[in-house]
């Protein structure tokens, strides 16, 4: 096979690639957005058949002779392609380690536990769940034995999701913050009750919260013609292209700021996505690098601009005037202190930006356990139970509000969730190098968040997967990762906040 | 090829072919309900490339041969599979006339001409819409010509959506309705303004609505986990399987009549598709048989059953429980006789029962001068408004209230119209056949709906297309089509309205 005849069946492939790929995001998105219940089997049939197609399309001799021929001639390929071939190597040498029939039957069987943890979560019961997520601990021990014999098998999943990243390093970061910080929590604690929050919990009809849904996307500037706004009851962002991203939320009465800070969650992941460089687009390589780098662009602006003196100031008129009522005895300064209140709880999504990462190191514990097969699956929530007990201080009352609350094990992702952590203290480091280019905190009571999103454009987002997550850090950062920075920014700011 | 391979080949290619209209349904139920505006040029694309593949999946030389050894072979399959063949020979070889890349082209076109259709209406600007719609009416006649070259163009298009059916039955059809019906809206019209409506157009809150909707598919007694309500501008109901249904409606809240009837109407549809038979799941089979018998159920449940004194009877107390402002001075009678006022109109899905086929009459003229090639596309908005002044005797004021009103024609659906009007008069038809067998009237007032559907499933539901529309009508009413049922019914209903 000569070399122009490999880049027309490269190019061929990668136009099917595309299509397959956006047809199984949209029904992703709406199984989990659109469809009624009962849509479950006639998905996991369909996703069975795609699964199939397109490991065929990707594992065959053709396409690694493809492969092959185009990398002995990396250097006449464009540096688009020559990345997207090197990343197409690597995924394929791990592909065709597991059987097809494997991957096919774990398709049906992700498909089917997501509705089997919806149902566990509504009854909080975990028996509904557990030989799902059997299944799922089975596959995923599996499939790093037959990819990475060599490797932990926690390692090697950790490296799907964050490339390079190791428990050995996360073992480390864990432990730097879990002593800087439980000292700081429990000094916080000790100061009691300081922070006033009776506002927090006042109903705020879900038509005003949709307006002010509206109103911050506008603040992010992001336009809605390239990002649309879901209800689902697990907010998440997904996307087909720079020009179809989704993000969604969830309204609830009586919790105003779940929606706002969701919105401005998913809104960060979104930034990213639309900022991806026109040159990426219809490539393989348009998407956000890694995960760690994607939350901590959502952790960014949730927590660092969305959580600050100068963005509560800019936002506050605005929930005055949506929500007089609710708000009419409160204070711009109240409000601050109240999206800001450190306090351990049950839920992570909900978990104010101090004691979030210990809701991850949970997380991170039983992970590792699990699929180094130190647990047995139907003992993870007493040990959920246990560690939020060890770590938060707090006691679960039940499965809902504990092993079962968050949906990514029924997907399959398992280590996934250190990436949250990662993300937040990638976005303490990004942080403080961009201070040195831009006056945030001006900026963002000028209402022009935007220029900080271009800053992040040029460092970050308009190379997509053209880089990997440690050159994002070094084009931002001009250094290497250092979790430093995230113990000294939640140090300082809370420091402030409680006045230790 | 024996016998035995060519099943097997036979079902693999049925696997993938579900799988693929599975996905290409859903993205276009997302086009419709979810996706930003900006999506339009990434699904086009992706379109294309499963128009591309499908078509190849359809007409290659080992599938025909497939058909072929099958066809020799039918008294050895199954029934399902027999008509299954039948249909997949039908269809391929009228599909093999028509070269891929034009289909291909094709299905990018309609996928941008609905984006132009949505703006062009917003705008109220028809010329945005008809550089699109001159393509797509290039298209219908291009492959009338390629497939039936015999025959007359726009039978060719009544005849993909309603087997058999010809522009000769149709003309008589229509005039027969002209005559009858036309002197009947004459003498309401004389008879003045006797039905009260100031209330139809009072202030109801869209999340009442929405828990009206709610109750409304109890009383079809729709199971929601098989079936879910979405909004779209222009109502409509998708199915991918009969426990995946789709309706959506859309909400004004100066208009609960609209919310109310769409509900109903694509509760109608979506009845249909929910009782096809449990052997069909996973079959070609598992659809409604035609569009005119759809619209037979959609209209029946709107009409018929929907606007009877019965139904509003046993509806009438929610309306009032969810609002009781709006309808304090609203007695039972009044609110019957407001959903069955009769009156010229310029919107076609908001028209009542009498005069709605008026509306079909002028979309069938111009399509059928459309296709033959007897009209200018550019020309098309001022026949439209000449002929609603003709049939009836409104002034079209802008084209958002004319040309623009309904999606059909940007989905390249030319020939589908006649079916409303068609499945009016099946309905008619259909109603004295089964007041034989049940007492509707006390079925309905008894919120026994399901009977009325168990009735309808036995007769036409459970076949899906093991039935051809023909079939459908004769096990229905024991008889072949007749249009007189249509024009008693509606005499005599509105003879009684209106005392004359």
């Amino acid at each position: 096979m000569d070399f122009k005849k490999a880049l027309e069946l490269y190019n061929e492939k990668k136009r099917l690639m595309r299509a397959y790929g956006h047809m199984m995001g949209v029904m992703s998105y709406d199984s989990e957005t659109a469809a009624p219940k009962n849509s479950v089997n006639g998905r996991a049939d369909t996703y069975a058949v795609m699964s199939e197609i397109t490991y065929k399309l990707r594992v065959n001799e053709e396409s690694e002779k493809v492969l092959e021929v185009l990398y002995e001639n990396k250097e006449s390929l464009d540096k688009i392609t020559r990345k997207e071939v090197e990343l197409a190597r690597e995924s394929i040498e791990k592909m065709k380690k597991i059987p097809m029939e494997e991957i096919v039957a774990f398709s049906k069987i992700s498909a089917e536990a997501q509705n089997a943890w919806v149902e566990a979560k509504n009854n909080s019961d975990y028996s509904i769940f557990e030989p799902y997520l059997e299944k799922i601990v089975a596959f995923n021990r599996r499939t790093a034995s037959l990819v990475a014999p060599e490797k932990d098998p926690y390692d090697y999943l950790l490296d799907n999701f964050e490339k390079g990243l190791t428990s050995e390093q996360l073992d480390n970061f864990f432990s730097k913050i879990r002593s800087a910080l439980v000292p700081l929590i429990h000094r916080i604690i000790e100061k009691g009750d300081v922070i006033r929050t009776d506002f927090m919990s006042r109903n705020c009809p879900i038509e005003k919260q949709r307006e002010f849904s509206d109103y911050l996307m506008q603040v992010l500037k992001i336009n809605r013609d390239d990002c649309t706004i879901g209800e689902t009851e697990h907010p998440f962002t997904t996307n087909f292209n720079k020009h179809d991203v989704r993000i969604t939320t969830h309204y609830h009465e009586d919790l105003l700021v779940s929606n706002m800070y969701s919105v401005i969650h998913e809104g960060g992941h979104a930034l990213y996505e639309l900022n991806t460089g026109d040159d990426l687009y219809g490539s393989e390589l348009d998407n956000g690098t890694s995960m760690g780098i994607h939350e901590a662009q959502s952790r960014f602006y949730e927590n660092i601009i969305g959580r600050s003196e100068a963005f509560v100031s800019l936002i506050f008129p605005k929930v005055k005037k949506l929500f007089p009522e609710q708000f009419k005895d409160v204070s711009e300064r109240e409000f601050y202190l109240a999206v800001n209140k450190a306090e351990p709880s049950l839920i992570r999504t909900e978990a104010d930006e101090l004691t979030y990462s210990l809701h991850i190191m949970v997380r991170y514990e039983l992970e590792k356990k699990m699929i180094r097969g130190e647990i047995a699956v139907k003992d993870i929530p007493s040990e959920w139970n246990r560690l939020y007990k060890e770590y938060l201080g707090v006691d679960v009352p039940d499965d809902k509000h504990g092993v079962l609350q968050d949906m990514h094990w029924s997907g399959g992702m398992l280590g996934y969730f250190p990436s949250y952590a990662l993300g937040s203290a990638y976005g303490a480091q990004i942080v403080e190098s961009m201070k040195k280019d831009l006056d945030i905190e001006k900026l963002v009571r000028e209402n022009r968040i935007d220029r900080i999103t271009e800053w992040l454009t040029e460092r970050i987002y308009k190379y997509g997967k053209l880089i990997d997550p440690a050159e994002a850090i070094q084009n931002a950062c001009g250094a290497e990762f250092d979790p430093d920075f995230y113990i000294n920014y939640l140090t300082e700011k809370y420091s402030k906040i409680y006045g230790l």
